[in-house]
């Protein structure tokens, strides 16, 4: 059995493909070419969607008795950005001074290299596995992520998979590797309010409704008071206004319309229905209350409409899966990850529905930039902390 | 001597001409057409500035021994909007009814041709003056108001000009003639807030700073109190906010910037200069108390800018003007004329800085709007009112 132990070849290889999303750009088929020899059947299945693009995914399972590993992450990229601002090529996987540079090298081909590599020694090692592990990779998920990890994990269900624990293999490091393994993510929600007024001119304002006093009113409802004050896993819940827009040049003329988004990261306080109605109880209570002008109140008209699906929080709770990969990084590294639930969301939001779920990968710090690059040493330790991690988990 | 004394001829050739603001369209060669045979020396100065079109003014006087009085007005017309949806072509002069349609019809052309007629009647009847009379029209009223009546009396006072009382003939009734009278106007200041925070990703607001968070406190502290209730001779101060803009699309990025713009009318209670002092003084104490987040607080990053000139408040006293010009609309209707200061700004703005100045023209019910169109009654009974009123003015 041929197999890719080498994380800086696997690396070199999937760097070297264009996938930027939704873009397979033939990273999945390097994952396939490296997994098929060590004994996994491969699948590719291609989701659509009306609005957004088709986009390819990899199912690989290597069957055996014991436990059902998942192993998921993504091959798409962001875009380059200025490519000329890059010291090296994007896709050259160019090493220079003890790192590798190009885009994806932590977010997150650099996670999936390791993996492989992983699970390659282990095989070459023990000559076998005590259970499965399944590559759940997808190219859907710095797009809308739509056509993937959500979609490729109901039709594996379908098909009669389920699995005992999962590992996402996200850069997770703020600055070095052993910093920080996530075991759970806030919840995210976005919404949309729109105040509708009456146009008039701005001499005339009894004969007009200006729709920013009622906007500005229910923003202040938003943004204060504070929802909580964090939970013990988790940070406070925090609302940003991101944008308010009128669009109105005429400083003579009162606008009929002005709008608000927000998003909302939230924490375990929460479940998706209960911070919807206390959006909805905040806004109404706002409403009501208008000045219109001194002396004069009416309702503000406005329309709530949320955006997207939300993203539940979640929080895992199997210390065996917490417990096992917390020992591999202290093992390999001497230091013990901080359990976090902070940043962004992750596909491991669509994960928490079928098994456990943790995170641990390469270091953070220069993904998404101009210059993305990850430490060749850091490639060594992260798939020797992947293999000590397999071989408790099957122990 | 031959004169205009029909106010509906008057009206008719002033009405053909396209004088769609900045363009003259034959409209102040109509009014020189006019004044000339009844003895005026007419001058057609030309003012520039850089970014705003050239526009011609008319400058027309009759001189006699006596006082000297100002007509002031304008040409120039709103654009006619959906042409397809007047009843009559807007540059018709179609009467229908008792009603003659065009643009310009009460906003102001049919000021201007009552106002000829009248001092064409007068002539004939008296054979002369006792007194002089200046015609100060202008063709940038309803454009920025740059190249128009301000300049135009500044070139005026130039060469040696004063006058003893001014009558703007702007539509100042709202529903029936003799309705009311105008005897000063608010002033109004116009401003942009801009607010610079710092740009970043939702999910760690730590690491930036939404503006709009700064901005809604900004906002509220001009919102709330309101500034004063009022006068005897004035509204209360009113302030809108015109626009709030961000153009933020992505709802997971914290904008960098946020803006707003406000328009606030004002009334004696204010000066230009107490009313700037008032806002930048609410604007710096709600800087400085902003909640960043719960507990946290740091002063919010704004600059203030105001826009265009301000408009300054005024009230006429003269009441030998006011005093004059309502026994004239008493006489006439028999109706006694409300004195307002109310509604939006006009050239009587510039006006009140050289003699008492006062409003009174036409039934404003259709101005601005598709089918703008005068009562041909009203026509002659406006003439009749400014006929009366010169004679007393001049006795």
């Amino acid at each position: 059995m041929k197999s890719s132990t080498d994380p800086i070849q696997n690396l070199g290889k999937l760097i070297a493909c264009r996938s930027i999303t939704p873009l397979e750009g033939g990273a999945l088929t390097v994952v396939q070419s490296m997994l098929a020899p060590m004994g996994f059947e491969v699948e590719r299945p291609v989701f659509s969607e009306d609005d957004t693009p088709d986009v390819e995914n990899l199912y690989a399972r290597r069957s055996g008795n014991g436990p059902h590993l998942m192993f998921a992450g993504h091959t798409d990229v962001v875009p380059v950005g200025d490519e000329e601002a890059w010291t090296y090529p994007p896709f050259s996987a160019a090493i220079h001074n003890g790192e590798m540079y190009g885009r994806g090298a932590v977010d997150m081909k650099g996670g999936i290299a390791c993996f492989v590599a992983a699970v390659g020694r282990h095989l070459e090692k023990h000559g076998g596995l005590n259970g499965s592990i399944s590559f759940v990779i997808t190219g859907d998920e710095e797009g809308p992520s739509i056509n993937g990890t959500g979609k490729l994990l109901e039709w594996a269900k379908a098909k009669g998979e389920s699995w005992d624990a999962a590992v996402v293999g996200e850069p997770t490091n703020p600055e070095k590797l052993g910093d920080m393994m996530k075991i759970g993510r806030r919840g995210s929600l976005s919404g949309t309010i729109v105040v509708n007024g009456v146009q008039g001119h701005v001499a005339y304002p009894h004969l007009a409704d200006n729709p920013v006093r009622g906007l500005v009113t229910l923003v202040e409802s938003l943004l204060y008071p504070a929802f909580d004050t964090g939970t013990k896993d988790f940070q406070a819940t925090n609302l940003e206004i991101t944008t308010i827009d009128v669009g109105n040049p005429a400083v003579n003329v009162i606008p009929a319309k002005a709008t608000a988004t927000f998003n909302i990261r939230f924490n375990d306080t929460w479940t998706d229905e209960t911070l919807m109605a206390e959006i909805h109880n905040r806004l109404d209570k706002a409403a009501g209350r208008r000045k219109l002008r001194p002396g004069k109140t009416a309702p503000v008209n406005y329309e709530l409409t949320w955006r997207d699906h939300p993203s539940h929080v979640f929080l895992t709770h199997d210390e065996k899966l917490i417990g096992t990969l917390i020992s591999a990084v202290e093992a390999t590294t001497g230091k013990r990850p901080q359990l976090s639930t902070s940043g962004g969301t992750s596909d491991a939001r669509f994960i928490k529905d079928y098994c456990p779920v943790v995170e641990f990968g390469l270091v953070g710090k220069t993904m998404h930039m101009v210059d993305e690059r990850v430490a060749i040493a850091d490639l060594e330790t992260l798939t020797q902390i992947y293999e000590r991690f397999i071989a408790d988990f099957f122990a």
